[in-house]
C-alpha cells in the first residue's frame, strides 16, 4: 500500500465522528470493544464496524488477547495527516497574518 | 453547521487521491476548472463533481466570474484538521522519542 492509499484510508476513516470519538476515547488509554460500546450507546456490531475501518486504516492496533482484543490508538496514521496538513501551512498562515495586520491596523485607527 | 459536520465533510473530502491533487495544484495559485481538468486527464463532469466536493466541504471558494468562476483553495478548512491531529501529537511525539532512544541505545551498545 502506497502513501496515497494509505492517505484515501485515513482520511476515509476519520469521515465519521463516531470513529475520531472511539480515537478520543482510545487517547486516554486502551479498551476492549465493550468498552467502547457502552459510553457511545451503540451496538456492539455497529462499534465492531467502525472499529474495522479504523484498524484498516491503521488508526488503531487490537491486542492479541484471543477473547477481548484491547483495541489501541497508533499515533503514525495522525502523524500522516499532521503532515499532509502542515505543506499547507503557509497559506492559512498568510491569512492569519493578514487578519492580525487588520488588527493592528483597526487599533491604531481607533487610537488617532 | 457544527464543527463536527464540518470535520466529517472536509475528511470525506479529503479521502480522494484526485481532490487531494487539485488542492495541491490551486496551492500554486487560483485556476478555471478547464484548466483543472487538462493535467489530470479527467472529464469536466468527473472533475466538476470533485470541485463540488471540496467546494461543499470550503476546501475551495469558486470566483465570482459569471464564465469562468475560477476555484482557489482555501486554508481555513486544512487548518482544522492540523488542528484536529495535533491534539494526538504527545501520542506519536512519544513514540518517536522511544524511537529515537532505542537508536541512541543501539549506537551505544555498537561503540562499546
Amino acid at each position: 500500500m502506497d502513501n496515497i492509499a494509505e492517505l484515501d484510508l485515513i482520511f476515509g476513516a476519520l469521515a465519521h465522528p463516531a470513529r475520531r470519538a472511539i480515537l478520543a476515547r482510545l487517547a486516554q488509554g486502551a479498551a476492549t470493544v465493550n468498552e467502547l460500546a457502552a459510553p457511545f450507546n451503540m451496538s456492539l456490531p455497529a462499534i465492531s464496524k467502525h472499529i474495522r475501518v479504523l484498524e484498516n486504516a491503521a488508526l488503531i492496533t487490537r491486542g492479541r488477547d484471543a477473547q477481548f482484543r484491547p483495541c489501541a490508538l497508533n499515533g503514525e496514521p495522525i502523524a500522516a495527516v499532521a503532515q499532509w496538513a502542515d505543506q499547507y501551512r503557509h497559506i492559512w498562515d498568510a491569512r492569519f497574518d493578514r487578519m492580525d495586520q487588520m488588527i493592528i491596523t483597526m487599533k491604531d485607527s481607533t487610537n488617532d
